[in-house]
């Protein structure tokens, strides 16, 4: 249960963090990125600079910490009723999303921060995802490819192209689909009494 | 000749430049690097902060550039007699450097910068190394899949794997290396006059 995993206990703590991202969110939206400071962040948020300091240690861990708040996933993947479908929407989403100004933004405010404990988290949500289309898969009786190889032969490309390039095409990302699932050994969980045939 | 393409002329502009890479470079093994500013850079490098701005607009940007001079290699893939030993043994190093604390602060610092051109510049590098182990394949007569391939295939998991999880293990390296000399269709440059046979 993903989504069970990542709810947050609504102590004070928990206020404090969400007031403190809200902060951040809207100064934001009407501040350049390189002007925002944490005694302006403290301000916003009613809290007080050393609270952010003890929390957060530096401005980019905050940043960071915001960012990935935003790159969580908020939808299941949309079922299209196929393997193939489900995961050829949810790259196409992906990438559109992940190349955007925003996409682009927070994907540089995680990986300026030096601890990458957030980084780590945005790739738990996107193996999420695709664990979600997995399942799917696996309930109608299809074949679908091992997470890793999902990883490796999708959402790699896709990000490196963003971060060292540009949005890759719409046909590149529909080509990255068809190679991982034409080439993955298919791996389907047997019900234990079946026999293994080969 | 890729290494020609690099040259800089030797101009009062270079100068500048090389001074200001010098200083920085000299800067960040004795300091933080968020103590780093342009005054302090300005400072070392006997240039007034204005010639940094006007150059490279903000401190960013300038880590940026700096960061790509170091990534950009300074070597030849080693010619170990065969294409697979040739891009075995570049990934496994290439892997090491990325992944190590050096590479990490200068990918993070190309990553950070809002302009792309540094990012696509480590891109055109790796690229370079790639394009001379298949120029060197196919001399000897071997198959060699596609640049894009390798770095859809390898270089992009790599790279991903590192920014957002942890160093790849040398098995899974390899791994990738077999896969992308194994799946890949085999397009050697045929002579002219070769009939296409098929």
């Amino acid at each position: 249960m993903p989504a069970k995993e990542n709810l947050r206990p609504g102590g004070r703590s928990a206020r404090v963090q969400a007031s403190v991202h809200n902060a951040v969110r809207s100064l934001l939206k009407t501040m350049d990125r390189a002007d925002v400071t944490i005694p302006l962040i403290a301000a916003e948020a009613g809290v007080t600079p050393s609270t952010i300091y003890r929390r957060w240690g530096e401005l980019q861990e905050l940043l960071a910490d915001v960012a990935v708040e935003r790159l969580r996933p908020d939808m299941l993947p949309i079922d299209t009723g196929s393997a193939r479908g489900d995961l050829e929407v949810w790259t196409e989403q992906y990438c559109e999303e992940m190349s955007s100004g925003i996409g682009r933004d927070m994907m540089r405010d995680v990986l300026a921060a030096q601890d990458n404990a957030n980084a780590c988290k945005c790739d738990a949500f996107t193996r999420e995802q695709i664990a979600l289309i997995a399942e799917r898969a696996h309930a109608r009786g299809e074949a679908f490819p091992d997470i890793d190889a999902v990883m490796d032969g999708v959402v790699a490309p896709i990000i490196y192209r963003i971060l060292f390039g540009d949005q890759p095409s719409i046909e590149r990302v529909r080509d990255l689909v068809t190679d991982v699932l034409a080439r993955e050994p298919i791996r389907q969980p047997q019900p234990a009494s079946a026999p293994i045939s080969g």
